[in-house]
């Protein structure tokens, strides 16, 4: 991932935006970029949203992607690292024996 | 990222949970968790929610980033190429010389 | 409204949190809320839904409304106007002829 | 809000949209519509939002809240008598004496 965070990062200082990023504004951009995505499955289900949005989902889940790892980046935070300890969190609130099969929350197990 | 994503993929395959991840769902659940990164902002600026918030933003950043590789991998998109992809839109939509300096939104330029 | 408003008024004042609300923080805190009522739905059909969460959604909903509401009077705006204005417009995007059983977007029609 | 509320009924069954609204997709298209009013906020401050996309917010306030309304309908829900419990809870969750004056959430208070 190296190579394209340093395209995001560059395509940023060259329109001299670092000035706007300050992490609550990301972490908002991150959230409408979030719901652009998930735009594309409303009043459809995903076979439909699939067939007719293809190219939009490519590009809205790719813009959820970069305002994630510039977050990341202005954070000084490791995504590798974060995701590893998150995913570890999750299997000690989501046990196998407790959560297989089950859509059911943690609160709820 | 091909071990967290591994990671990523065993955590749900262990728990039989690929039934309940169809995309729009996913989607959902994507944008659930960016709302629950923006909630570490909520009535505070910046400065104050990393003071308080740090390790909050860290695993709520990182639940965006599983749904995103997740979604990725199940719609078979390369993230580095769809990041690469929709960068070169963003430049064209924001060229260099309109965009500098300023937060107005491409249909404004 | 009027009664539920002043309600909403009253319990802001109590608290002294008026400091706090800005729109900007509410039209984040209001999309905070619409996740959290959407969270209801997240992994299941509608009826699943219900069914579990049928309270939840009822307190959700009530917060948009809430943060609505208050977002509509510290701005100064009657709701029952804007309401009005948006079904009038939205009656011109999509017009009857056009979009009689069809769930495509505006700029598809 | 009874002739709002009827003009929003109207407009939906002249379109033969009931068949599209079933609650999930509605609290997705709530969520979007929240999103959409943010995103006047996004990279500024609530002022500068204000002054340059007032029109915008009016519009986007108004979709969520005929949203929240045909979801209440729809649930056959009192928005009054849910917004009256809800500050009734709210207010037990943020008692004066520990709320007044603070930003903090109820479980940290």
């Amino acid at each position: 991932m190296e190579k394209v965070l340093e395209e995001i990062l560059s395509f940023r200082k060259e329109r001299n935006w670092e000035q706007f990023h300050n992490p609550k504004d990301l972490a908002i951009s991150l959230s409408l970029e979030a719901s652009e995505l998930l735009e594309n499955f409303q009043w459809k289900d995903s076979q439909e949203a699939l067939e007719e949005n293809m190219d939009n989902i490519k590009d809205e889940l790719a813009d959820v992607l970069i305002y994630s790892l510039m977050l990341a980046h202005d954070l000084d935070l490791d995504v590798q690292e974060i995701i590893h300890n998150k995913v570890q969190k999750n299997a000690k609130k989501y046990p196998v024996e407790k959560a297989l099969g089950t859509n059911k929350k943690y609160t709820e197990l």
